[in-house]
């Protein structure tokens, strides 16, 4: 009931605070045989971790990832896998100052006002630290997936700036700090968050991430649909406000002409969709296509520039966020994005499994 | 697992198919000695019933609405409330030469791919027909709720027509067949829609619903957030394909400043926003403010043009679908998304109530 | 939350009152293509039918079953069962003199407390009525398991008379009113219910269920075990009081030596237990052998013998239950202790699909 | 859906091997500010913990729990408590004979078909370590429960050995090392145990546990009934075989008019009941009299005598098991028992507050 699983074959329960001793998660489900050993895991949360460029927040963490059950002689047994992160490098005492100030856009108030208590250390159990452990899972849910389902994400959009479509290239992911899909557009953003970051204020961004290679029939109608569960999952990443499938908003002024992707058979004998308007899935379903999401991430509320707010005991006040923050979360949210995707994907596809069969 | 189930403390079941005897759901955890009755139901069935203006589906369906169980002498008991509706007016002929042929931009394809098997009469269990149990259980849940609660829903784009927001009237929206809170672009939508369903197109659209009264405090951290469950609750309505909370995808090109909703202390000792790009939700959490969500619906994918596709034996073919459909499904989802509103609102009063008490 | 579901993958929800209109259920989760119609379901509803003999209640209902939703031309669809029958011979009036009582034994008192109001007509939710749902879903769950799962219950206690196990026959269940294995005591059995039946007094019994022909392999560690999902399954069915698996409470007394049943491989290259102490599970997953659990029913508490109780108000009273009831509600829980092993059966067996694969 | 987690809002997950690095849970749900530190779960895992006497295995475990998140300056937060127990006298050794053999009585054989592989060593998930989490979990639901609930647990049979409930002196548990609340009795398990350890056989076990002060009310009908949650709480513990809820099996042979427990008022307006033969569950809700619950524990299926039994290569094969074990596992399993029902009322306390309201 308490909300700190996600899942129901492959389903992942994480825990910890951003400066308490570690933080971890324990995935139950997973198939057994498929092998896994911290390397598979730790690959992808390299990519998540902080203070790999100005761009990100300076605090240092390895964030190596243990594995401390689960998994024999380097293959899965079946049981639950426990993964664990140490927190190395907390500065509790950055936060000593606005231990009793709610910080605007922060978890801060509501947290305090519905369990009358909380950490305020670091942003305590609402730290973007927690997303480690969803990359964690993700890492995991891949292996069940298997090597046919590809799923990548991008940045596409920092601030007001957009990326040009036309300029799409997946491998300049790799190249720049952003996970941006566009070298020109690359260059803009490291001028405008150089810009942003020296204000002492923040950015959003938007995330694009598409998963190809997904069997047709994955989604379990009507309530368990598939784009509604990739839309909790990704509507839960810290900083969220909105999730699209497909041609998401811009839906509204399609035509019913152009909206309905038609079909036709190809030499092979398979249905070839003539285009993707709906983003891989119909009445909840994959239909075989690209699955395709998009989120929008809001700028950092830790920003420099004095805030009003009011205190725990009830008085006006001001606050300037100190302690360590990316200036644009929306950087590290495109491997996140790509995580909870893969274990949606992946519980959904043995979900089809137990009623469908193999 | 399967996916016909919606919440956890207040959880509905749906069951039924567009032609099929009835559809009907089982509402199990209201609470008890709750004032219930059919007409309680009815009032909010009926504004999403078919065939009230000529820009909805001509399909003639009272939609009386009968309570089975759960309910002794006008109260509710605490046992599950068994809801059904006869389907009277169904013409499952008009199905029978798009029987073997996959409609662009339906369900047909997927569903037959995932259960080998398909109801073809008017969608079957993927029709909108569901929707009314969405409804009927809507009703229900803002017993649950109570009056200080008020969930409202609007129509405010079809097409490439948006509202004007600053002629925003809520008295409006029961003036006009589309929920429209500005009198001007309604009339603007009519002629625009008149002429879609000439030309036996359709249209998409985009409905906002707002809910103020929410207490302080709803909402489950992490994966079970206020924010999240609704992104799922809305994107399972058939043919959505974005949700926004707050300020959605726009909140990608506010800035720090601009994003973070500032906090003063009101004369009576209340915490008091001076903004909602938030929409009412920090950390997952209700911040006491209006709760706002907006979702885009795609255009019907049942239009007169014809279209390519492919038939169920994997042969090219031509569809031109009959049967009667909305011109614009948008509309008649507004009293669908107010009801999954009211749904996990009332879901997370009862399991914040669970671990933090009354 | 509220408990009126039961399993996860083969799921079903029930509802209705004693009284009510009707009862029904809604399984979800039934694999697609599986052969359906009602009279698979009557069959096994008949021999849980009230008026059989002179040894259960007088109260006639036909319990002739509708299927609303989830089949098409006789084939399951993968979407939701509606399953409906109606109630037909209520007499509400028995209970007006008895409205305010509480029945000791009956759960009058306690629904009465938890909910603050209670359907008193004949039990209501709490009437043994409820279970014709779940012989119901059990005959749905017999079609997953398909034929090579057999599922069998015997009475083999009434009172203090037991059967004698040396003279245990199938063949013989068909043949008597008491789905008793051996004749012989079958016969006393009716004198002995015959007496209590004159004496306005009741009888507890013990069931016994095996299942044939279960697959290695299902049960899932450590919570959801398949004898804990038994025990669970069975503990639920109304005036249950112990379930045992296998050698049950007399494990107490084994040595270790005869409890650890021994293993040996057979002609055909497959292990053969040498004896069956564990009733066919082990560490929670089933073993292959015959799966066997007992189940102990309370007496009716519904007695012609004046019994001391109290009223709604508060004050002391005497009660002498009239309305029909069944002088040992023993018997007809024997195709309900079947329906409830064989919903826990399809459930495992789709789950173990789900992690593990075909 | 795989089982390692229990409960519903008060909901903890286990994970672990008996010779992983360690064993841990995460519980979720508990209700915010309750005192909470490692000494208040530290004091019911000492109870459990092997080593205590020569009637118990010799393995050396401290058990010492370290609480790596959700508790802040001694008070619970309201997020995810990580507990987290090192293993330290691991003798992996031990099992490297048996490596290849399945032990009968064990769940080896069973692990093994159903994942296609085992961790060997010490019964991997399946070892009895895993109940230290139960234990954990259960000190944490009596702090949910607070001080008006009195959970206490004693063992009455010992192999055919059973107590003089004449002489039942809840004190007397303290003081002998069985967990006894016959002192007479106690010293003739000595000698009958000790005789058990030298043959090196072993012996089964019955234990009863009572809760005074639960609230009237609790309990989920009709599938989440309070003893449909118990049974399968108690049957989920390692070698129980059966689960009594009251007068249990024996309500076979009692009358109508001794089982239904009458009632009156009290001098304060109280109902009280003249008989507790329902164990203080009736429809499935609590009455609030003593909750009264026993099971059944088969005797260690490791044994020193030779067992015939198949490798896993499928040859007929003889074993004897090494390794340190209890001759008598029924004695450890009272705290687990009271940790069960403890986890089971605390988490009905708030499904109850959920639906119902304090």
């Amino acid at each position: 009931m308490a909300g700190n699983s996600f899942g129901t074959v492959f389903r992942f329960t994480t825990w910890g605070e951003s400066h308490g001793p570690a933080i971890g998660c324990v995935i139950d489900g997973v198939p057994p045989r498929l092998p896994l050993n911290e390397a598979d895991i730790q690959v992808w949360l390299d990519k998540r971790k902080p203070g790999q460029s100005r761009f990100t927040t300076q605090r240092r963490e390895p964030d190596a990832v243990k594995i401390l059950s689960g998994v024999l002689d380097g293959l899965t047994t079946g049981t639950p896998i426990a993964l664990e992160i140490e927190n190395v490098d907390q500065r509790s005492k950055d936060y000593d100052d606005t231990k009793d100030l709610y910080r605007p856009g922060h978890a801060d108030f509501t947290y305090d006002r519905k369990y009358g208590i909380r950490d305020y250390r670091g942003g305590g159990r609402a730290s973007a630290r927690e997303t480690a452990m969803r990359v964690a899972a993700g890492a995991v849910a891949r292996k069940v997936l298997g090597p046919s389902v590809t799923i990548r994400g991008a940045l596409i959009q920092v601030g007001p700036h957009k990326i040009d479509r036309a300029r799409w290239d997946w491998d300049e992911i790799a190249r720049n700090p952003f996970f941006c899909p566009d070298a020109q557009t690359a260059t803009q953003w490291a001028d405008f968050l150089d810009d942003v970051r020296k204000r002492g204020s923040s950015a959003g961004a938007v995330i694009e991430v598409a998963a190809s290679g997904v069997p047709i029939g994955l989604g379990e109608p009507i309530y368990d649909k598939l784009d509604g569960d990739l839309a909790r999952a990704l509507m839960t990443i810290n900083a969220v406000k909105a999730v699209e499938i497909g041609d998401g908003m811009a839906v509204a002024a399609l035509t019913g002409e152009d909206n309905a992707d038609e079909m036709r058979m190809d030499n092979h004998g398979q249905v070839q969709f003539l285009s993707n308007h709906a983003g891989g899935i119909l009445g909840g379903i994959s239909t075989g296509q690209d699955i395709v999401v998009r989120f929008a991430v809001k700028p950092t509320s830790s920003i420099l520039t004095p805030r009003r707010t009011v205190t725990r005991q009830g008085a006006d006040a001001e606050i300037t966020t100190k302690g360590r923050h990316d200036p644009c979360v929306g950087i590290r949210a495109v491997p996140i994005g790509e995580a909870m995707v893969a274990v949606v994907l992946a519980d959904h596809l043995m979900r089809h499994r137990a009623q469908c069969g193999g």
